[in-house]
């Protein structure tokens, strides 16, 4: 089954709100095997809407649009819709009866545009919204599903779920698309193409791969199309278990696991505490370790160390090593990592020390320039990186790096 | 000026990734004063990218394209491109000579993929990408521009800002649409819209005001169309005016300035230095603060206590108050907020503790409390909150409301 996503809002075009119904309602279908093949935001305006499902119908089994059945003026979709299938407006009396118990049991009274939420296209199956007042709308045209529902997040989600998913299940012989998704850390995507360029030319045909960078991390989906599908679960593991041979090293978790999550539950089995000593990451390792919930069971805390002074109060570094060294250096960075588990009573930490820019770069240490520390009280790893990109990118790869640097170290791989 | 946006990446339409870069794009054209009609999402196929060019070339004046430019193989972009506009792929020495001196910079070997990414169909004009390797492309046919950007977020960015727009907006006579955003802190949305009903009633028919809510901050966004864009900068003074006068307390900035640039600016100019001091937080106003360049002239650091031991080492908080009155309190965040001052010899400062959840809360305690105290040497302020959401929205709403404290009390205004 292929299918075409259609938001009507003019809020979106002028980019004052991100279409986040399009994208829960790509995954949804992908979940349940549903291939999505176009994803379009039109305006409240009926000739355009009408453009648009001229374009789809027949060549998608299913399309689903969201956006304008509200009551006020400017929701035009049900109409539209209607003028389309050449369908007169009808009551429905279930509807109506719904709607007026919902202003009768809050003391509201209901007004002619509540009254009109009940009238539905003639000849259209009314899906029942148990959510909200606008009913959602299935066509059937040329062998083109049309579903029709609002734009409001949850009532949108509401009827998806009770109607949608389930009629396309009894619908659905066979799942066209599997996805995998590996995470990794530590290689720039080309550099993880390289490496990966006879891994990748062995996948069977109907096994797609893509690369997907973040700052610091790269994540390859695998996707199991057509004939794949059907067997995509054991083929997907064979298919993994290579690539681990390959780098195992750099791959932290599966299927959007974050690295913060995967470090924490290292650090829980492990039963070890972190603390971190940050100056260039700013609290970005610490607000990154401290999004995962129960992350007080192993994390105990950070310095932030904005100023040398600090440095050397809080953290106990050596003033003369920082005039010798300078902050950016490896013996800085040892003793900040030190100073952090001693002053947190943590077996492990990790600290950061660099340019993040855009200012403050020279010849020798220019922006990006970043030195890395982690420490697990029995082995303690440095190393220099450098980062490029905005503060932003260069902030984010030196936290990834820092967290990633210290899985390796616990899991005796570095 | 008329546009559309097209984004290619079949990570968006399986629901992997949603599509920021289309709202940011439709952001920015609105602000210089182009309408979006269109925006659809296609997969990495070159007949679906060819189909979407077809039905758009002529109809809109400007069609702004992102992704599939990377090194790897999924990425068919360019190649589309050249065959579309009948051109051949040709080496562009400049872009050669700068992927050779990136890699050279940092002591990488360079790949054939890498080398791949200097060629561009001959032809078209070559948009210098300052942000990464893969070179931006500017097409006209029929009275349309094409333009093909990267779909990395801060390479698109780069390229509309250094590029884009300026060429836009020389080629633009009359804008269509002007924008001013004010952003708030401190009221929620459905509170600010019975506060400022008045105010919004008299607003002229040609003004659109929408409320943009993130955790902790709304955004009101005022639109002139039609006949009030031509003298748009005016009008909206005297209407932001107006507002400025109910809400003076809760406005930090404009058009899309940060609370945390807002602070820093604030800081630099009264010469304060400050430091934090994080329980529930955890890094996070730390982060926010240092994430604005230059941010070290006034940041001192932060200590991150995510455990009682740590307040008191650390922060000198009395052993004694946290068993009385519990590490959620008054007394608590008072000391913490003192003792950021003294350990990091700042004038200013800011400290929270709460139960960021979703674990942790009591009936007397709920998920969502917080206390935050802010202090400038003079006054010290501390006051109880009730935040509601995950645990992420729980954070981000007490570190805006930590800042906007302390700019208010440095201002006098609370």
């Amino acid at each position: 089954m292929r299918s075409a996503v259609i938001t009507i809002g003019d809020e979106i075009l002028i980019g004052q709100v991100t279409d986040t119904n399009a994208v829960w309602i790509a995954q949804q279908l992908n979940i349940h095997g549903v291939r999505v093949g176009e994803m379009v935001t039109v305006s409240d305006n009926a000739s355009q809407i009408t453009a648009v499902l001229d374009r789809y119908i027949g060549d998608y089994d299913l399309i689903i649009m969201t956006g304008g059945l509200g009551p006020t003026s400017d929701d035009i979709t049900k109409q539209t819709l209607a003028d389309y299938f050449n369908s007169k407006m009808v009551m429905h009396p279930e509807i109506l009866e719904r709607i007026t118990a919902y202003f009768k049991e809050r003391g509201r009274s209901m007004l002619e545009a509540n009254r009109l939420q009940a009238e539905v296209p003639e000849g259209c199956r009314v899906l029942i919204n148990d959510h909200g007042s606008a009913p959602g709308m299935w066509f059937e045209k040329q062998g083109t599903i049309v579903v029709s529902l609002p734009g409001v997040p949850y009532e949108m989600k509401g009827l998806m779920e009770d109607h949608v998913i389930p009629e396309v299940n009894k619908r659905i012989t066979v799942p066209m698309v599997v996805h995998r998704t590996i995470m990794t850390q530590g290689v720039p995507e080309s550099y993880l193409a390289a490496m990966l360029r006879s891994w990748e030319k062995a996948l069977p045909e109907c096994v797609k791969l893509a690369y997907l960078p973040r700052p610091g991390i790269v994540r390859l989906r695998l996707t199991a199309v057509d004939k794949c599908a059907g067997e995509a679960g054991q083929l997907l593991e064979g298919i993994i278990g290579k690539l681990l041979k390959i780098i195992p090293e750099h791959i932290f978790g599966y299927d959007e696991m974050t690295l913060e999550e995967s470090l924490g539950n290292l650090l829980k089995e492990k039963e070890l505490t972190l603390a971190s000593a940050e100056s260039c990451t700013g609290g970005n390792i610490a607000r990154l370790v401290t999004s995962v919930p129960g992350s007080s069971a192993y994390y105990t805390g950070s310095v932030i160390a904005y100023n040398n002074r600090i440095k050397t109060e809080l953290l106990g570094v050596d003033p003369s090593v920082i005039k010798e060294k300078g902050a950016v250096s490896r013996e800085v960075v040892e003793q900040m990592a030190s100073g952090a588990c001693k002053a947190f009573g943590t077996q492990t930490s990790i600290a950061t020390s660099g340019i993040a820019g855009p200012d403050g770069g020279t010849d020798e240490k220019p922006v990006g320039t970043t030195w890395i520390c982690v420490q697990n009280g029995i082995r303690s790893y440095a190393a220099k990186y450098s980062f490029s990109g905005t503060r932003e990118r260069i902030i984010d790869q030196a936290s990834y790096t820092g967290m990633q640097l210290l899985r390796r170290l616990i899991l005796g791989n570095i």
